[in-house]
């Protein structure tokens, strides 16, 4: 599938085939592809939660709106951005810090330019901090979809749940902010998908220019 | 090229063949593609500011870190994100309303429902609003490079600038975020690319779970 075929393809579905399970191996291969997208200094501050269990999705499900397709689809995937991955100490800083020394990528004699530098770029702010681990997740999350539709998977994302509730249910951090759920799963062939939505046209997108 | 293709050959370039543009068609194609994401409420609160000139670019670069790519790149996108997305009033969910209506996804006399769920999701704190704005426009712009590796291009995402600089310099309104500038073109053949860099396995964004 090319990517105009997968953009095409790509919706976001209300009705899961509740009769086939996502296999863990091609969960697995999903996340993985996801996983190669960029971020701010390979900060990569993204985190996953994945629901399977009946009664956990069913709690999650009371806690987003009562929408079926929590407890409908398969899995359900939590996932979270970490507003402290550019502090020295985080873990996936240090492991990448290590991984960049041992490839060449950074001398031993950078680590104050570049813990300077990312604490100047996000951690000038708790805006600053918010913006940086929503949008490194969300390119994370975009690529989930996007590899979904190239495996054959569907997805849903949510906005619509209580996000205090959910931290609190399921022991998150007040270090993470929860940018969307995402429902994964077949979608139920005997349910019909709305046709695409409007998109603004290029013209609208950028002023004309 | 397959969505594994694409994953494996994108990579963030940093050096720009400068004596090859980008075609107005191209990067019309790759942001109609990117801008078939999925958003909140569909309310595709992202816009562009298209550079190609260069003293605009040479402008943008003194605020970017000095970055040679800024310039060296035929083309860098300002991706802006729009916080009040959500508003009444807000040209783009007024369109989106007018087409969901049209198209039978909305009744009319949902407007008041519609209104009030966009305003309890993302007006419930300044926080919701920026992570709305900067989540869906991270969208958009995971899109818009996989669309460009699609179509054979390269792209560098940015975060190395001064946010209100930029503002000023280019006239942004403070409803705006800007997540990330986009360098577009295609890679110098005569620069090396550096190998890929540390990737969490799938049992770190996970926990093993």
């Amino acid at each position: 599938m090319n990517f105009d075929e997968i953009t095409r393809t790509r919706r976001a579905v209300n009705f899961f085939d509740q009769n086939r399970e996502v296999p863990r191996e091609l969960l697995d291969r999903m996340i993985e592809l996801a996983a190669r997208a960029p971020s701010s200094f390979n900060l990569q501050p993204w985190r996953l939660m994945v629901l399977r269990d009946a009664e956990e999705k069913a709690r999650l499900r009371k806690l987003a709106w009562d929408q079926p397709k929590v407890t409908e689809a398969p899995v359900v995937l939590i996932v979270m951005a970490d507003k402290t991955g550019w502090q020295a100490g985080n873990p996936t800083l240090e492991k990448n810090w290590t991984e960049m020394v041992r490839s060449g990528a950074m001398e031993e004699a950078q680590r104050d330019w570049f813990l300077d530098a990312a604490k100047s770029l996000y951690g000038r702010s708790p805006e600053a901090s918010l913006a940086f681990a929503v949008k490194n997740a969300a390119f994370f999350a975009m690529g989930l979809m996007y590899a979904a539709t190239s495996l054959g998977l569907d997805t849903h994302p949510m906005d619509g749940f209580d996000h205090e509730g959910v931290r609190k249910a399921f022991d998150i951090s007040g270090d993470d902010w929860v940018p969307l759920l995402l429902a994964v799963g077949y979608r139920d062939p005997r349910a019909e998908t709305a046709p695409p939505k409007w998109r603004k046209s290029v013209a609208e997108i950028t002023g004309g220019g």
